[in-house]
């Protein structure tokens, strides 16, 4: 149902109505102008020929640095995604099952099923402030289970894994055997303190997936990156070599100006989007919604109780505001997602019209 | 041994010694400033957010209108190899084998073997003028078998299938029911006429894969594209849905640059590197290399009667030469290729080399 909504949205749009989109993860601001200056350098300098599957050097350096790895841990992606189904594809071949914790990103899934691999669901409740519970975990681990897929600040909720919890996770997949991916992409610009992966364990024992689309404003470049232990990169960089190549160097070359700028950059939006979750908060509360409060950008994942999501979300798009349905994140169907993407007015009036919308 | 040798030239270049790379198909030429302009200019002007994963709209349509087809049969892929990966990744889920013939593209094998998918190489020979046998072909297609990949003009022979050979085997394809996916990236810099996979059968029975490195000397940019009947370009797309997401708009627009030039570009290109085949042509000769002479560019595949091409290779580049040993396009260990993309005066100092070390 996402991407029907994203379809509707654009054909509206297409027929001259005038639509907010509240709907992808797609930030509103433009690409830092430094970033793209960096890229044009880089092409003029002629850095347009084929280059290591693994990724730029200098790029994977940085990413060490900042990660607190080795270089040689730092495998760069055609944007996260990749990351993800990469990891994916070498991990699930030939059978097995993986753990997602629910709501999710709708690509686990998707990836998943494409490969022929199972998925075992494990639901959390806004109830219960979308805690994982570690003994339905650990239940759930039996001996076919490869990966647990953690999404840290998670898309849909924008609540971030408290310190406790990601230790119970992790001593518990530790266990067992079980390898996590955790993906990390809203990690940078999180509100609160974010434990990542690759604090446990001297770093490396588990799979980091993250990328530059949310905190450099850069979606459309198709840049990420995984880090994990040495021979998982070079089997990532096999993948590479007979897939996507590489990452163009002048989108790396990018990606590294955006390194150097993350302080401000972040900061920057942090600010903003923090600015927008407190708006949010407060319109949506008073209008009746129940949800957790974003521990970092960009959604609200809010229920009213008896809502059908998918009938609301299409009535909401017949008045102007383009929304998720939550049984596009698993079986939530009392709840839809508010992508704070948008520009701030825009955003207004968008919160406005959900509110009275839900009240009707 | 492709890779090993790309390595090596590479950790004797960084320990300063000059090497002339005549092993890799990415062209000396840089990319045309047109197109780097047109990838700037679509980046300031914001195209740097997420896009369909179909590719866009303009470029679908361009390249259907040079190929007689509809937008609907096309899709953009980040390069050739991921439309070729995908499209294996299709066609060979759960089992089936895939008929190649040799020498090939290492790419396709990997590939194959990196999905469990079986191969079975049908060979070609430089005495037969590397033409396809068609008796084989027809006895080598089991119940199992779903694709033949036909890399026409070939990777690494330069040779272009003639057209009665390649009548012969879409008949054969046909009748059977085996589809065939051709690659035909270097079609468009061919030095003869080269018919094309989508002649036959009002177009799109078959599957066409192309991109835009060679004749635009794009190779870092990773743009290509498929044309397909539109149920299959739909499956493609929900693959890059949940892999590759897009390729970057401003990189649709540098390529959608380019093939508004593509005339003058690519007659530029093909006269280049015909001139570069005839002085290949001539030493070769003399030195009493075998081979047939280039349909198109990049590449030579000269045999010597007796040569350990690999043992050749590693002692070549010792003496400062770079080339690919046979036995990376498979079992054709008294070959070498030679990839003329290298600039003239270092190609000649190389053939030279090449010729001497044969004679030694």
């Amino acid at each position: 149902m996402l991407y029907e909504i994203n379809e509707k949205a654009l054909k509206l749009e297409s027929e001259g109505k005038k639509i907010i989109r509240l709907n992808l993860g797609d930030p509103d601001l433009a690409t830092p102008p430094e970033i793209v200056e960096a890229a044009y350098t880089s092409m003029k300098a002629g850095k347009t020929k084929y280059s290591s599957s693994y990724g730029e050097n200098n790029l994977r350096q940085k990413l060490a640095e900042l990660h607190g790895v080795k270089a040689e841990n730092v495998v760069i992606t055609p944007g996260s995604k990749w990351g993800i189904f990469a990891t994916m594809f070498l991990m699930m071949k030939g059978g097995g099952n993986v753990i997602i914790p629910t709501p999710y990103w709708t690509a686990y899934d998707l990836i998943a099923k494409s490969l022929g691999a199972k998925t075992k669901l494990l639901r959390t409740e806004l109830e219960n402030d979308w805690k994982v519970d570690l003994d339905k975990l650990k239940c759930l681990i039996d001996e076919d289970t490869r990966m647990i897929i953690l999404n840290n600040p998670s898309n849909p909720t924008s609540k971030v894994i408290d310190a406790k919890t990601l230790d119970g996770i992790v001593e518990i997949a530790n266990e067992k055997g079980v390898t996590i991916l955790s993906d990390e992409v809203y990690g940078t610009i999180a509100f609160t303190k974010t434990k990542s992966i690759l604090d446990y364990n001297g770093g490396c024992k588990h799979i980091l997936s993250n990328g530059f689309s949310k905190t450099f404003s850069m979606t459309g470049w198709r840049v990420g990156y995984l880090i994990a232990n040495k021979p998982f990169v070079d089997n990532i960089t096999k993948l590479n070599q007979i897939t996507i190549n590489n990452v163009p160097v002048f989108i790396q070359d990018a990606a590294l100006k955006g390194l150097e700028l993350q302080q401000q950059i972040a900061s920057k939006i942090k600010a903003k989007y923090k600015k927008r979750a407190e708006l949010a908060n407060k319109k949506l509360s008073a209008a009746g919604f129940k949800f957790t409060k974003p521990d970092a950008p960009f959604y609200v994942f809010p229920k009213l109780e008896g809502l059908d999501s998918e009938k609301y979300t299409l009535n909401l798009l017949d008045k102007g505001v383009a929304v998720a349905p939550g049984t596009a994140f698993g079986d939530y169907r009392e709840h839809f997602r508010i992508s704070l993407t948008a520009p701030d007015d825009q955003i207004e009036v968008g919160l406005d019209k959900i509110c009275e919308a839900a009240t009707q």
